[in-house]
């Protein structure tokens, strides 16, 4: 390892490469419920392109696994390091290095976070419009994951906004691919198959990133209903009508009472609804004119209604932003409550009233307790699950992420598969499939030095 | 061969094996004007995927290399087969298996055209939002060519519409990629990488495709500006402001001329104007409002003024469909105009006044005439190419596509490599990530069968 230390900092300068206890306990581990963190042998941090290279070369030469790392703020463990391997933290490539107004385009690094590009980009009146709760999390490890969000019913997900990236593969060579375009049809699509793939395949030095206008005027609609078969009647009506919405989530009536119980929120929905009501939607709409908006906004409320809403609460401005922000606690509202895992499953839309329906028959199986929010708009169902007996919580997993499968869905929609659902991934997923994953990673990762553990076990 | 032919007639039934003198001629090219015609050894017509399976498993075992075949209306040769080789034409595998209102979604076979999926959506309120100009090309062409259109602009390309595939390996293997859900973050995305690799990795033998609702009021503006410069300044503009113009297509004088005078068409735009227009730019909105609508051509047609249109034409209705109608046949213009090459390069937006100041240098250069219309808002220039001497050409292609990429662009956006760029596929790409490429290749295709002589010479 003194080897190894040396020709690392001859790379990136010796205050860059942190070795044993000098490594935070921070490096060893992400967000995610179910994966214990681990301690990395070394952590090194590079501050350019030629730098990830050199580091890969370095690594591949002494077999040396390397997990990627960029704000730690991953759902599955994909940043959780192989014990004694190495961490590549991009925390030093945090630039952004372009926005470009008139192709609507912006470059960056992968160590810049959503937070840091919404700033950026607002003040040219336009945005990024991946908001996957998280304003922390890194470009790169959004890329990683795939990382979708509230917005992605109408914006779509990560993959639909990377145009272009920069790469390293695990031999050091860099590739650029795509570019500040969309359309291409000149070979493989090497962006597509890099974003999604958790640093198995390459690490992503720099993002091309397509932005869209910024719509100045926002509101919505928070609509109680009586049981969840109605708020999935609902959705595809909402998505299929023409008002095009931002958002379009449900919340049950565990996780709205976490939610604004763990922001202080009092969204006004009187006792006697709150307690009549099986389940909430919550849909926001955008609009480049106010006029429009309110038009929209009442046309929503009108087919909320239709719909067997009990009640819209017609939200805009402050109180709007609040509830988004409860919302997007939701994980950390679940955290502080106990919960023992979080589900990411995605279902088929016209199947969620199906898989909602087996939530509680598996929760009553495994005495667990079991609620939830997601993005009904995409049949993105996150589950709280709280059921502290590891035993119990991995039947509780497996059954409902193979009911996910049995649904035609899939076991997750944003958070990645990581060290937390490899298993699953491999007893859920096509053999064909990953074997085929399997030989194309080897395309990329010769040796398999690059996040070894995560998909393929 | 004799030996090839029982085999296939045994798993397709006898007429549906068509052998050397049998095999209709267009079984031997696709509408490219650049790859001549080959002969095929043999053509078999799969009606299932196991059927499809099968083939693939006796070409395999004989080595005999397997050319897919949609509607064979491609304008690069990837449908043209190998002389002597099998073509596998999926004419009998043409049903549209299902349309789901609520999921929006469409489940086809690839023999299924985009006319026929547009009137079966049509009938449900929904669209398939990719009109290559060529109502007539099949699901699964479009699908191994990443097919844009006009349309692009809003609603983005085939593989940001493709949620998921049923397709077969060269082994004979069958897979299923994606599902009814546009979020997923579960392994590789084999679907994005099938998606334009034009029959090279997998043959796809059904699609799950995303819809979007379709909006009843349509309307736009033709401007005639004084200069391509004009035009070029005025895209980012159009982009970006919140119109969303789900057309925004730059049309030349010799092009305008020419898909005109092909389709007997008269704009209305006085002969002086025509005289004094140095480019024309189309931009076409849409909307559920018909209010809402007319306010934003309004809206436009003071932007387009402003933005220094000689002129501003606002069509809707027949006059509309007839000018879009002639867009669409632009190629068939200029292929009865005697081009001698179509080219469908790609540069950034703000790259694309550099194209085109470089265009009259190369023709020039070369004594060529050269002119065309293209998707300004996608950056994807259409140029026809006139030049009989097969060397100057040769050079006009190499010096056009060469500059497409020095500007941060590529070779292809829409019409793929095929046979007839693969030499300059070959010239352009890093070669690092053509051997990548070439890998990846391999681990679907272990033999090289699928279409040998695209992408990789």
């Amino acid at each position: 390892m003194a080897d190894v230390r040396t020709a690392l900092a001859d790379v990136v300068g010796v205050e860059h490469v942190l070795v044993g206890d000098e490594v935070p306990p921070e490096y060893g581990r992400d967000e995610s419920l179910g994966v214990p963190a681990e301690r990395p042998g070394m952590v090194v941090r590079p501050a350019d392109t030629g730098q990830v290279a050199e580091v890969l070369r370095v690594a591949a030469a002494h077999g040396l696994p390397v997990t990627a790392r960029g704000a730690g703020t991953g759902l599955s463990g994909a940043a959780v390091p192989r014990p004694g391997g190495l961490v590549l933290s991009f925390e030093r490539m945090n630039r952004i290095l372009e926005i470009d107004t008139g192709g609507q385009v912006a470059v960056v690094q992968p160590g810049v976070t959503l937070a840091e590009l919404d700033e950026a980009t607002a003040a040219q009146g336009l945005v990024y419009p991946i908001f996957p709760g998280e304003g922390g999390a890194s470009i790169g490890g959004t890329v990683a994951t795939n990382a979708g969000g509230m917005h992605a019913v109408k914006e779509g997900v990560t993959r639909h906004h990377v145009l272009g990236l920069e790469a390293v593969l695990a031999t050091g060579e860099v590739i650029r691919t795509g570019g500040r375009y969309v359309k291409t049809s000149t070979g493989y699509d090497l962006t597509q198959l890099i974003v999604g793939s958790e640093g198995t395949l390459a690490l992503v030095t720099e993002a091309t990133l397509r932005l869209r206008p910024r719509l100045p005027h926002r509101a919505g609609a928070l609509a109680p209903f009586p049981d969840t078969e109605a708020v999935t009647a609902a959705v595809p009506r909402l998505t299929g009508g023409g008002l095009d919405p931002l958002v379009l989530e449900y919340v049950d009536v565990l996780a709205m009472a976490a939610i604004t119980e763990n922001a202080g929120l009092d969204l006004g929905v009187p006792q006697d609804v709150r307690d009549a009501a099986g389940a909430y939607l919550l849909v926001i709409l955008e609009n480049r004119s106010g006029e429009r908006l309110d038009e929209d906004v009442q046309a929503l409320g009108d087919e909320l209604a239709a719909l067997g809403a009990a009640d819209v609460y017609v939200l805009a401005g402050d109180a709007l932003r609040k509830l988004v922000t409860a919302r997007e606690q939701a994980f950390w509202a679940a955290r502080n409550a106990g919960a023992n895992a979080i589900v990411d499953a995605v279902v088929p839309r016209a199947a969620l009233a199906r898989f909602f329906a087996a939530v509680p028959v598996v929760a009553g199986r495994h005495g667990a307790l079991i609620g939830g929010c997601g993005h009904a708009g995409d049949g993105n169902v996150h589950l709280s699950v709280f059921q502290p007996d590891a035993d119990a919580m991995e039947r509780v997993m497996d059954e409902l992420l193979a009911t996910a499968v049995e649904l035609g869905g899939t076991i997750s929609g944003e958070h990645g598969i990581g060290r937390e659902k490899t298993r699953h991934f491999r007893a859920l997923e096509d053999p064909a499939k990953v074997e085929l994953m399997r030989r194309i990673k080897t395309s990329f990762d010769p040796d398999g030095i690059l996040n070894p553990g995560v998909l393929f076990g």
